[in-house]
């Protein structure tokens, strides 16, 4: 069922809201024996963590995570690790006007359609503050995976893409948007900045690349490693679109044109596997990795907290426009960078321990 | 776990290969008392059959559904609806090549590296074939959401979009296409008739409208409704990329465009809800419904089964190259219209039982 | 979720009604490449089948298996295992009397008050005869688990139980009873034939051994071996009761007796595990197994239909009285055996794959 | 999947180990609107807490609980409901002599097997000391079945059962067995007290009732309410059997004995049901309750923690004895009692909202 978890073997529960005393994960079905302490965890929250840029909202908060169980000297035992953050800088008083009236792109009028009332502070659950306890529990979910290296990028803001002629992966963290195109990166300095004094906000789209799987993890039919992964990214607060591989542009393509060519193992391939000579399929096929490096695009709606007024209603049905105060990301599609690594991170580490217990082997 | 299940509340599990003596779906969960007979779900089954127009597989099957269980005195029972429909038409010598080397874009490697072997006939598990498992537990999940009305049309074929200025959803089923714009269908004819006869094949791209879903439905946050839907479609074969509401264009605007303002329900709105001016969202926000039309278009790759040969390797590792003969749709996405259906209904009578569960009303 | 569904792993699930055309099971989570077809599966079938002795129900059924998916060239593909059995011998003419009256001990009245209505021929889904399918999908989990023995038998039959001085375990098989000790088997021949006789019915115990089960399996907390061998066996119609190892005889001693002490590996254990001196644990532990057999007892009360009057109600709320004409079993136990073997394999396949996948080792 | 995870609507996860900074537990999928403060669960807390007699341990817990997630303005959100309960008086030094050599009867064994290596400071994650977590969860569960009323109490210790002709509801709080027959009470005193004494210790069965519970909760056949009972009990740490009704009694009835006649309303009956004029059953049949109370038996082994030496294997596999200082229960079946209830809770919560979910009313 699982309302609030995700994963089938590795799973992770999340729980908590922006304003309440502290937000968490539970990490279940973990392996034992891997070494583990908050030091493995802090790096991720770190590159998520808000307040670091002017590109970012201004909620300052350490994400300071505290393990709670599931590690005994230094090593999972292989029992729930409890993950647990507590909210340091919340300020209620920011929210008042949102119990009042719903916030057009929100959660607000859902969730009270939905429940018959809701946490208004700071969005409460639907708050992308809960993005935290992913990345702490993505943290864990890469132990179980040390062979494949995960990264994403931002390769477009506002609709200005970056240039894949000058993607260099060296650069992703050298400017506060994890661009991988130095120019592009300066013009959105601009295109940000601009947006944010206007009281507006941009989407984004996110990439993001998983090298070292192996062929042969996802679970065909309703356990489809691409499946796995729409359902996680799709998850994340704001995103409204998902590819594997070509994605849409694989629409555009003749089956000639999109079948990924294979080449002997003595051609350049490793570990005895065959070459693929292009990858339209984002490495993987039927649901199933096919060695080569899975790639998964994702589009970030623009933030809906603004400051520019929008026609809504209240609580009671009345005609009002709402401004939404407080402190907010210009372009919240910037910090889902750590955000999208650690999902792929849970579906793969999933998914790893679930073909283990099918077939028997990593 | 659910390898071959999906679903929380209303379950449907497939079973079956394309060259089995049988396929079929079991359907759990379902609530007791619905009128339920054969003729309920066959309608859905013949749209999705192959062999109507040239646009599609020359295979013939009656696909003639069988209800074995779950069904008394013309009503569900609320225990386990087993469907059953018999492979006819297959032909294994077909595919004799197949068994040797990998057909590129095809699942034929990634199976084969996953359990060490595999059905190779026609695909096995992997075939297209098992989607009418799905849209026989679809029908049977439609009957479950009687206020919803569903419908998919292609909007795309090989890159040639229809003009959204033409839309008439009245010519859906006037072509072999599904195609809401007359002038789009009859420029398909030509473009799909060339690719079949090049021995090629075209992606396309299909949308799918669900009206009549009431506010309050989707489960956040691990069983968001948008979530749920992207798993449900990314799980359809062929399938590489899926979007809500406006997806990735979504990305390009900027945060007051992007808003769905809300306006009293004295301005139009039904059942005393609130109207919205726009559905940039695609009905869904934070996860949940927002009494909009659901909207989601979800991309088809060009078919993998072509006639052109393509480089690739054999089982044993040497190099080859590969033509699919047998019977294959020169546009798998065309077919992808009543599959695309038949996940939204039942991600939907999912959806709504889970609600009923957890708020206690529908 | 999974209301017709059971396991973590390697999952069945199951459909059916007594008198409706078939039953069947899907198992899905198989590992791939083990041997199997038809007549790995028939001579569980046929040892719980009706109508073999005076002592069982008289209905006729071959109960023949056939596997309609999942299986190719003689091994299974890791892909779904659908086995389906033909309802041969269903009359539904004498039960005309049960669709208008509740028989108590059965199932009429509560699938009534959840359903609002039931299939009351031979008892619809609540009949015994779902039993064929576990049996069916326990001849596969059988295969996963080739080092574990398992056998079952009948300990007690009304109140009059066997001599385990006297225990021969190739006796079970040679009486209708599948008793061990021959002399309990002589005396319930009379026992049994005159509550049949009587149209009365008995209830019975059923012990459960498995040897060969390593020591790991099992999941804490709420996967624990115990508590998923509890739920399984309780899961079996007419059983009431579950007992792991001493049971609650456990509760009557203290805790030096109840203890078993471990001697090392040189006084006579194998595969350089401890000696244990005693099992009043059952082989369990903290829900893991402990690598001594795995002991499981269980209550069968007395079959519900009997051809002695009892007072009833009928569905109109009327007082009434019912007697169950129809081909019964005059203790539902005997064919139980079977059924908890099942159970048992199923049990411990699904854990040795649970024990996999997080503990990457069988 | 769930490892530490029970239920499937109303679902409740525990994580933290005995010695570690806390425990606590997880519950999803709460209704929402639900008034909720942690005055609704200390008391079960304080019901359960250890040191408050010599016949409990003396192990000094506050267990005081800590709403995290989940309730706002004093009500329940329908997000995940997390409770902490720190621990204070873990005293490792207790344990160093456990690290070395296995406790017979305990965990410590099984758990190596599995993992490898364990966290040995009091049981770890193995201890009981997990269930202050359910109970804490239990509280919550008991909101949503308002109408039921949930009542366990002792009543056999050692071999020495109550007198059911003596029983009094109002008894149970009056001494510190939670025992309903008074004259038992005192005689249990002197028993409990001279095994603690003698640093051994004694099972118990405890009983539970729960009345309230309308026709029509539970899910055949997978999700059984008597087989999720029968999972949820023989979880609990130191449960070794579970009887549902008569349990193992029924086994030794006929089948005129043990059906339970039923009668017309107008008999006496409440709400339009039929009235039962027996209760073997336990209030469920098929697997669904009947109206009637639900009624379960469960066996405590005596507590394996024990001063007596008893012979083990040090974890290098030498002959070795043991004794297990530190604080336990001479009795660890009295505090089971809480624990019961609340398992009931839990189970009866899920299953209200399972059915609710599929046949549309509570």
């Amino acid at each position: 069922m699982s309302f609030n978890t995700f994963g089938r073997v590795f799973r992770f529960s999340t729980w908590g809201e922006s304003h309440g005393p502290a937000i968490g994960a539970m990490v279940d079905g973990c392996p034992p024996g891997l070494p583990l302490s908050e030091a493995d965890i802090q790096p991720f929250l770190d590159k998520r963590k808000p307040g670091t840029s002017k590109f970012t909202t201004q909620r300052r908060e350490p994400d300071e995570v505290r393990i709670l169980s599931g590690v005994f000297e230094g090593r999972t035992t292989g029992t729930p690790i409890s993950l647990m953050i507590e909210n340091k800088d919340q300020r209620s008083k920011d929210y008042s006007e949102v119990a009042k009236a719903y916030r057009p792109g929100h959660a607000d009028y859902a969730y009270d359609a939905k429940y018959g009332f809701r946490d208004y502070r700071g969005g409460g659950r639907s708050s992308a503050r809960e993005t935290a306890s992913r990345v702490a529990a993505g943290a864990v979910a890469r132990l179980v995976i040390p062979d494949v290296d995960i990264f994403a990028y931002v390769s477009e803001i506002g609709g200005d893409a970056i240039d894949h002629a000058r993607f260099d992966a060296s650069e992703i963290d050298n400017n506060p948007f994890f661009c991988p195109d130095p120019e592009a990166a300066k013009r959105w300095e601009k295109l940000v900045d601009d947006a944010r004094k206007d009281g507006s906000s941009l989407g984004a789209v996110v990439e993001c690349i998983a090298s070292g799987v192996p062929a042969g993890w996802g679970a065909p039919l309703y356990a489809k490693l691409d499946s796995e992964l729409a359902a996680a990214m799709m998850s994340i607060n704001a995103v409204k679109g998902v590819e594997i591989g070509d994605g849409f542009a694989a629409a555009r393509l003749r089956g000639e044109e999109n079948a990924d060519p294979m080449r002997p193992n003595a051609e350049g391939g490793k570990d005895g596997n065959p070459v693929f000579l292009a990858n339209h399929a984002g490495g993987i096929a039927g649901g199933i990795s096919t060695g080569q490096p899975v790639k998964v695009r994702i589009a970030f709606k623009p933030t809906s907290s603004i400051l520019i007024p929008v026609e809504t209603v209240t609580r009671e049905g009345a005609a009002s426009e709402i401004i939404t105060k407080g402190r907010h990301d210009p372009c919240v599609g910037i910090r889902g960078v750590p955000v999208v690594e650690a999902m792929m991170a849970l579906v793969l580490a999933d998914q790893k321990l679930l073909h283990r217990a099918q077939c028997g082997a990593d």
